[in-house]
Formats: structure tokens, sequence, C-alpha cells
């Protein structure tokens, strides 16, 4: 499939976040061109007219759970420590093979709508989110998610080698649940298998001051610090939420070059804090975005993150022009390819992977036209994405999905599975 | 025009925030009827298939500047005093007659595809938004803006007479823009019309810390206790933002049945701070939701504010009930038509004014289903409004507007206006 991009606004962030007028062709999985626009007698499958509108590299989300859908406003209202226990973890263990296939499934087309591209997904079965990403054309970074109760090490290393080489839309990272839902056993083991593999590793870090306390009281050290005691960061990794992070643990972070993926909407309504991000700027610590699961945050809306990252930013700072919002857009595009390995889809270049969204200023939020780029992370929404290209292929394109089922199909699926969970924990209690 | 919606969840909003199925009739500009599926010979104009979509209340926007379209993404990230000092009042003053007109427009089509029926608001030539309002068939309660630089009391009276009961979708009300923008003569002044007119009085109060400190320097009292002492509030009214209330201001706002309006994109991304809502509900303090202009928080979308009513008062009370999400819903319809005195369009019920939109469950961000209505606060999207109707009239559905001009000129008029804006402040400067 040959496509061409006329009459565009293109932002590439290949060098910085500036717009320039032009065209973008797309051939199989590939950008073939990105410039000024072109005669050219070339012969394209599908031609389209952008309209003035915006192509930009699709946002990568950084931290999820995809297959929690069927939490999704079943149990809020509670903090982290008691959600996870009382309700997420026992409701999980009614899962049934197959469910986290149909349940992920829901929230690959909530990431169409919102213009992402590429999740980066801590889940238990590995293979029914990678079934469940290839099947519907959408772009997935596996995180192994190793707890004292599910997966083991070795089990994690297995699917690392099963899954890294098995579709070029599928990839395996290791990582483990959290310092306290793992024991130091599992943690020497898995740095053991980081260190053999020598590959990245990725954890909830310091979400809630209740966590960096229970790990100073278990082990003398906030969890960044114990795990780089541990070796689990010689080849590098990062954290989910990075809340409650010490000056220590930034050093730490700056100096092993670590990601920071902060989660603000989950953050939020969670009550587990603002995360310093202009801290993490002013030390040039790398940075990226994540929706945090379903059952979070609830949404999965990289507008609301963006404006998140930025607007609670400014509020712990005390200051309207901390965390500024074209960094906001690096963290959420580049940044988020960077944390995941996934430099070959970071910026509209000749020669990148062709995941590519398109943003509609023809929509009330975005008008009149200022400061476009800026106005995208502050006044951005679902409606203004226009469409999703992932690997080549348009996924969603003016409010329809165009894939392997359709869209009341996937529904009627996931709706099915919470009914029967619901009977079950009903049943149960 | 006579219009049935069969096969709905109703959110009537009339007695709690439980849904019912069923389906509703609307003819002419009130609702005709609200309950369970019904066996009738009655001719309807157009039958609408809610398809189990949700009938609720529009939202009303308690707080707003709609012509400040032409700001929005223009001047960003300067605290509120720099800002409004350096760059709004400045272009402010380049605003020609027509141009609030044109502008308001923009404002008006967005609250459409946010869901929002019914605006408070607050700028300087109230005729040029009545006349907006009226043509695009939204419903405006026009906001006196006495400021020591602009109209003056009697303009503001004069307003009254001549807008109160001119057309049924506009009404006036009193009000000042702020203390720190008045005098003590014209507060005076406005305070014998209030008390002569029986009427209540808005301004915005308390949105930073220097504007409570700047007003007790000036008068050794807070702004609301300010106010009461100038006799302003002897019938009733509110103040938007209320970010840094006191406990006396509180008490003061609960004995006189006042109402905090709050604004929490704008006080986020001005780095104003974040409003005690909790303490306010706590309190029984009359709240409504406010999304401030579209140069303060850039986009005009209640789902972003009610999110943030909710997860930063989660944040403020680190607790995770706190600011209960049903509440929330009830502040953005009910607490705002309150607010306005638009008592008749706050429920779905039978004579109410039919100002009702349908929000789309067939949407990943609302599947699968749990608690609807929780959802619709904690993860609703404009991509969820599917129908917005004002007085009887749809006025936006399926992302298509039905208004008196094409939206690409609204578009159209508005960036004319911002470019010579744009040009003569850079000739100025």
């Amino acid at each position: 499939m040959k496509i061409r991009f006329i009459n565009a606004r293109i932002l590439s962030l290949e060098k910085d976040t500036s717009l320039s007028e032009g065209e973008l062709w797309v051939e199989g999985n590939r950008i073939t061109y990105v410039g000024p626009k072109l005669e050219t007698k070339e012969v394209f499958d599908r031609v389209v007219d952008a309209q003035g509108n915006v192509l930009m590299p699709g946002f990568k989300n950084a931290h999820t759970h995809s297959p929690m859908t069927f939490l999704r406003s079943y149990v809020d209202d509670l903090p982290l420590h008691e959600w996870l226990h009382q309700a997420v973890f026992p409701l999980e263990a009614l899962l049934q093979p197959g469910d986290e296939y149909a349940l992920a499934k829901v929230a690959f087309a909530e990431y169409l709508t919102s213009g992402i591209t590429a999740d980066f997904d801590m889940y238990y079965n590995p293979m029914e989110v990678v079934k469940a990403s290839i099947d519907t054309g959408f772009r997935t970074f596996c995180l192994g998610t190793v707890t004292r109760y599910k997966e083991s090490v070795q089990e994690m290393v297995a699917s690392f080698h099963k899954i890294n080489g098995l579709h070029e839309l599928v990839s395996y990272r290791l990582g483990f649940h959290a310092e306290y839902t793992s024991t130091p056993e599992i943690l020497s083991e898995l740095s053991k298998a980081a260190n053999t593999l020598k590959t990245p590793i990725f954890t909830h870090t310091s979400e809630t001051e209740a966590e960096v306390q229970g790990c100073i009281d278990r082990h003398g050290m906030t969890p960044v610090v114990y795990f780089e005691s541990l070796g689990l960061f010689n080849y590098g990794g990062g954290g989910f939420h990075c809340v409650h992070l010490t000056e220590k643990d930034m050093e730490i972070y700056q100096r092993r070059g670590l990601y920071a993926v902060t989660c603000p909407s989950s953050n939020t309504k969670l009550a587990s804090g603002i995360a310093p991000i202009q801290e993490f700027i002013d030390k040039g610590i790398h940075l990226a975005i994540g929706t945090d699961g379903p059952a979070s945050g609830n949404c999965l809306d990289f507008f609301r993150e963006m404006f998140l990252v930025t607007g609670l930013g400014k509020l712990r700072s005390k200051n309207a022009s901390a965390v500024d919002a074209l960094e906001v857009l690096k963290m959420a595009t580049v940044g988020g390819a960077k944390a995941m390995g996934l430099t070959d889809a970071d910026v509209l270049a000749k020669g990148k992977l062709a995941d590519i969204i398109m943003i509609d200023l023809h929509q009330p939020n975005m008008q009149p036209l200022n400061h476009i780029v800026k106005n995208i992370v502050y006044s951005g929404s679902k409606t203004n994405v226009k469409m999703t290209m992932i690997n080549g292929k348009i996924l969603y394109e003016n409010g329809e999905f165009f894939l392997d089922q359709s869209i009341d199909d996937i529904y009627l699926a996931a709706q099915t599975i919470t009914d029967r969970i619901k009977k079950q924990a009903k049943a149960n209690s």
C-alpha cells in the first residue's frame, strides 16, 4: 500500500517542535518521503488531502495495563494499596484464558481514538496481549510483571526469547511489578537474568509515600537505591510513576540515563501525589508519559495526560511557565519511543516506521490558529484525532475503526467477560 | 418540532444520579415526557433511536469569557496578573465592534462539542454576545464586567433592563471583574444598584494568593469579607475561582447561600492553586463549574473540568475518595443551572426546557459498561457527545453543526479578526 498525504502541516519532531508545510509518503510500513510539495508522476494507492491538518508521530503510551478494561469504573475512589489488595488482585484472580486477549482489544481501540500508536504494556499473560496486538495491528512492547504471587523470572525469560523476533509489531522487555510485591530472592534472580541478557529493567517506582516508606522499613533504602544496589539497572531501564523520588534517587536516574515515566491521571485519581517534573527536566532526566491502566485513571487519553503533565507541574512549582508544553509534547512522542526502545518510530523522517497521526485543526478547540503545537497540549482532545496509522496501515479514521473485528464485537466480548467476573465476584463475596 | 427519543438510558438528575431505561419526548422548546417506554399513536417529526446511550441535562458552564477565543494559545505560560496586564488587557484594547460577536461564536461551537448547553458569560459588550447567542441558538446568561477601565455601573444597569426579557435564550446578571480592577466608589454604586434591583452579584474571587493579599493590604479584609461589608451579597450571588477562601469567607458563602464556581483548568494552567472543594462540600456550600475563558485553560471542555474537580480535590485532600464523582456531575449540571438562575433547565422532567445531551456509550472509553455515571466523570471526552440540543433544537449531532452559519465561516471570521489584532499588536510593539 502506497499512500500520499498532501497539503499537510508536518510536525516531524526531527529537530524541534516547528511545523512545516508539505507532504508525506508511506510505502509498506515505512515513511518514504517527508518534505515540501513535490511534482511527481509516481502512482499511489491513495492520496489523502490533509486540508492543512497536522501530521505528527503517534503518541507512545509508556505505561499501561491494557487488559484491565474490565475494571474500568468498577472499583473507584480507593487509595492505591487498598484498591490493589481489596479490589484489583481478587478480581484479577477470576480471569480465564482468552479474557486478557479480548479485554486488551478495547484498550487498543481506545488508544487509536487518542492517537496512541504504541504501548508499553505490563500484564500477566503476555501471549494474550501479543496475539491481540498482532490481530489488531497495534504495536506493543510487553513488559514482564514478576511478582511473588504470579509469573516467575524463568517464565519471563522464556517469554523474552519467545516474543522478541516473533512479529514486527511486538517486543518484550523484562520487568517486575514493584518492590512491595516481590522478594529479595526474586529480584536477585531477575538481576542475574537482566545482566545475562544485557537488557533494561522497568518497574512501578515510588508511586506513593507509603510504598517508599515500606521499602525503607524493609531494606533501609528507597526503592531506586535498593534496585540499583541489586544491579537491576546495569543495562538501563526506569520506573513508572516516580512521584516520590528523593534527590539521591534522581541522581541515580540522571547518572544511569534511566527513564521516569509519569502517569498523572492515575496519580491524581488515586491521590498518590504530583511528580516533580520540572526538577526532572532541570536535571536532564529522560521523561515519558503513560496512561496507566484503565482501572486507575479510567480513560486512556493522551490529551488528558499531556495537559496534566504540564498543569500539575505548574501547580507543584507554583509557576505558570513551569513544565513547558513543547517539552511535554516531546515526552509524549520521542520520549516514550526512546523509553521503550522504539527509536525507529520516534519522528517523521524518511525510513522511519509509519506510525503517524493526523490532528484535526478544523475543530472549535483549535480555532483560531495561534500557536498550533502548544494548543495540541493545552487544548487537544480525542475529537482532534482524525487518523491513526500504525506500521503503514490506517486503523482509525474519521471516527471509524478498521480492525480485524467490528468494534461492536470487541465491546460485546469484553462485556461478556466483565459480566461473568462480576457474577463470580458476587457469588464469592 | 416534535422529537421522540427511544431506547435511552435516562439520567434525569431529578432525584439522584441513577439511570432509568425509557424514552423522552420534546415538543417546541420543552420536554413533554420522560419515563418508561410507551405505546403511542402520537405523530413525531423525528424519532431518534438512542441505542442505549445516555440522555442527560446539558452541562452548564458557570464561568467563561466566550469572546476570548482570539487569545487561545496566543499568550501562554504567564501567571495571572502578568498575563492580564501585559498580554490580555493590551490585546483586548484592539478589539473593534463586531469582533466579540464573531469570536464568541467559536466558543459556542466548542461548548456544543462538549455538551455545554448554557453559559454564564462575562465580557465587555454584552450585546455582541447576546446577538451571537440568539443567532447560534445558544443559551447565555451575560454578566456585567464593570472595571475601573471599562463599563460603568450605569451602563450595566441599562444592559440589565435591555437584555432581560429580550429573547428566551438570553438573560443578564450584575457583576464586576474583580476587587483589584475596581474602586470602592464603583463597588458602592454597584451595591446600591444590586439592592435596588434585588439581584445577585458575581465576580472573580480569591483566584490567587496575591489577589487576596492585595485586598487585605488595601481594605484590611479578604475579598469575600470586603464584598459582604459593602452589601454586595444582600441578594445572593457568588464568586468565580474561590481558590483561596478563608474559613471566614466560607462561613459567609454558607450563611448567604452563595455559589462558588470552580475553574480547575484555568487554576492549573495559571498555577493559581487548587480550590478546597471537599471543604466546600462538607460545609454545604453551593458549587458549580466553569471553564473560564479560552485564553486561560485554552479548551472549553467540561469533561476535563469534571475530572480535574474530582482529581485535584483528591490530591489536595490526599484522599482517593474525596470529591465524589457523582457530586461533581451534579455541580456540572444542576449546580451550574442554580448558580445562573436557570432552574428551568436543571433536570430532565416534563415541562422543563429541552436542553439535553446524548452521551455515546459506544466508544472504547465507556466500554465495558460498569458504573456508567461515574465513568462519564472519570473517563468521558468530547468524543462521547453524540448530540447537543438547546431549547428543543439539535445544534450538534454526530460531529456536525446545525447553526445559522457554516462552521468554516465561523472559523474564518475569527481567524481574520485574530490576524488583524496580531498585526496591530506587532505594529504597536
